[in-house]
């Protein structure tokens, strides 16, 4: 781990981890459509702060060569949705709508570091927006996609935990609550503090005490089916919101169960805190990693981005790749991607090892060539380290230095066992992890 | 493109192009065993002004919440050699020696921008690294390596040149010249300046007007084999040092030449203007874009980082890939992976669509599913749009929009020809193309 706190960087073995989970992220996403942009790392400053996420800590960029009294009119992004929208109205002329987009990139938030929270960290963003209308079916599509993307993730089981706004507020519209928002802040309290104190913050919010029991009670179904529907009736609450939430979220969960080793719950406590959102909700949490919090958030806002003549409804989620990758400290069987050295007798007879690694790439086969006609030894020494699995001894002969077998071979024939052609990921138990 | 100057962006066309070289490169350096690491965005101030790379302008970094008399501590990468050398110390204990490492990442530099200089642009390094000694074969693997890498790029005809400081040096040395650093980088400027300017220049140095005109007749010589010795040998000039570069340039030209679709030249008005490098220097120039410069340049350097105990010399060459495929202006078949666009007959057989779709996904094939249960012709114009070459019409009709044929088929067997199943490059006429 890097030296600058909050900055995290990986070892070769890990950024192997990293590398086959960004490549199943990508190969998930572009099956479904989804196009690849990547946005420039800094944006105008009044940009970003006209969001007014005013929690999260905006890094400043200015040239050095820029006097002191001159201010920064540059700012690193601080996630990927702010310059999603931008680029989304920059282009629109030019995109075709709707338009589904994944980007992988990295973000920076000037945080005070601590567990799980990072100053620079990666986040893999999948979104779809519209022009102006944005059918309902692509909540159930994002939801989808993003639980065969962890599903394929060499993780803990992971709950993909989904909601709808319009259920709460129709809810909370249908109790009588005057401020349904305000009722929502409170309820999103629900993670850190425990019931009765939100339901005493519900009752100082005005509310009479059955309708905070009441409140209480929608936030404790959770079901991994459509089933909440039926609980959430028999609570006899009724507004039309209410019906149009219920219908949305059963859509959902229906759309994004049956992907195999992932868990899809609707989860009526999720009500997410940022105004933007409107419908569809999501958060994500990891067996045995709750302290992580939620890995994979976002839900349907229905105005990503205007412009005079447009809206531009969207719904979308984001994983946090970093902050689930660094406190899990997977590492791969080997760090580097060769699955061949190939020996070298005398510093005379490297032409003759580099053409028989040559033959090998020439197949696919990742080769390296030994870095000294060292004793045979001393290389097998060298493959081991690395993780190597085989040493090729020029011309014609091949040892698996795991089990010692040594086979002939032809290089313009031989190949390794498809599951030796590339490192796989070692579950290696994390200091962090949890007990 | 952006309209923050500097800061190029890529539409969903362009960045599937942008993809596709970085993951042939990926594949190059991958087969020959390099392994990828990732460093952050930012060094600390000191770190990146310690190298004295004045001219490289460095955008600092700071949280906004900092004071404005608070000093900014931290900066972005100008490059990803100096990032990489402080890697390398850090983590010296836990890096396997030699260490090979690719690396692709956005750099920074706060420059007036010009056609060609980016503010933010990506690069691809590789490097070789050894800790005390690095033998010279590494010099030829790395200019091999990249040969290959270049190669196998969808741009025009690339001529890696590739000259060796001693040659350079032992030559200036065994005419009789005090200052080999001097006139090194009077040299340099070949490319700029007229050669009888060079030639004033160069008597200001000191030379005698025959030292001068040796001078320059070296510089002439380029061969694409390694006849560039003997016509070295013919200027009568000798020299230990100069004995040594000839044999170790040969050596590279031998072993970088070969590959099909890249020009290797010894060439040896290349110099390098940058002090570190000590021997092996490569620079690239494109057919037709010789206004770029060179778009892939590096070489070897004894020490590219030190600690106490140890010294760690290097070799390595770094890509300009957004210097290249910015004017290059490249665009893909289609904005979007989906090889397949499925069709919606009406709104209540959208999941039938979505089996289908499901089924294709499985077998490797990109899908996407209509937004709209619109007329067919509608959905087909949909397709057109983003380059989607089939249309599939539930259940078992599937449609090449290019051509018109109409077959059926089975979502369990159908696949699209190889060459459909990704986007493939056009190679559009950009704006910018040289005359």
């Amino acid at each position: 781990m890097s030296k600058l706190s909050g900055f995290p960087e990986f070892l070769p073995r890990e950024r192997v981890v990293e590398q086959q989970v960004l490549d199943h992220l990508r190969r998930t996403f572009e099956l479904h459509g989804f196009a690849n942009i990547e946005t420039r790392a800094v944006e105008p400053l009044d940009v970003l702060l006209r969001k007014g996420e005013i929690d999260k800590e905006v890094y400043a960029v200015k040239r050095l060569a820029a006097g002191d009294a001159e201010p920064a009119e540059l700012a690193l992004h601080y996630d990927l949705t702010v310059p999603f929208a931008r680029y989304v109205l920059e282009n629109a002329g030019q995109l075709e709508f709707p338009f589904r987009r994944w980007q992988v990139q990295k973000v920076w938030r000037g945080e005070r570091p601590q567990q799980g929270r990072f100053r620079e960290f990666t986040q893999a963003d999948i979104d779809i927006v519209a022009r102006d209308v944005l059918p309902f079916h692509f909540d159930v599509e994002v939801a989808r996609v993003m639980a065969e993307a962890l599903a394929g993730l060499p993780i803990p089981t992971a709950t993909l935990q989904i909601s709808n706004r319009k259920v709460l507020e129709g809810f909370y519209l249908g109790l009588g609550v005057a401020e349904p928002a305000t009722v929502m802040q409170v309820v999103d309290k629900l993670d850190k503090v425990p019931a009765d104190k939100v339901r005493e913050l519900l009752v100082e919010q005005g509310l009479a005490g059955d309708q905070a029991d009441k409140v209480l009670a929608l936030a404790e179904i959770v079901t991994t089916d459509t089933s909440f529907v039926a609980r959430v009736e028999a609570l006899g609450v009724e507004h039309e919101l209410l019906a149009v939430g219920l219908s949305e979220l059963s859509q959902v969960i229906e759309g994004a169960s049956g992907v195999e080793g992932v868990i899809v719950t609707a989860d009526l406590r999720i009500a997410r805190g940022l105004d933007y959102y409107t419908g569809t909700v999501f958060e994500t949490r990891l067996e045995g990693w709750e302290h992580l919090g939620s890995i994979c958030s976002g839900g349907r806002y229905d105005e990503l981005a205007s412009d005079r003549r447009n809206s531009y409804p969207g719904v979308g989620i984001s994983l946090g790749v970093s902050r689930l990758l660094v406190p899990l400290g997977l590492a791969a069987s080997r760090s580097v991607p060769s699955a061949v050295l190939v020996a070298v007798d005398t510093e005379d007879s490297r032409a003759g090892s580099n053409a028989v690694a040559q033959q090998l790439r020439s197949r696919g086969i990742a080769t390296e060539v030994a870095p000294k006609a060292d004793k045979f030894g001393k290389q097998i020494q060298y493959a081991e380290k690395r993780g190597i699995p085989y040493v090729w001894f020029p011309p014609t002969s091949v040892k698996d230095i795991r089990s010692g077998d040594q086979v002939d071979a032809e290089p313009t024939t031989w190949a390794p066992p498809t599951e030796d052609l590339t490192p796989h990921i070692l579950r290696t138990p994390s200091k962090e992890q949890n007990t």
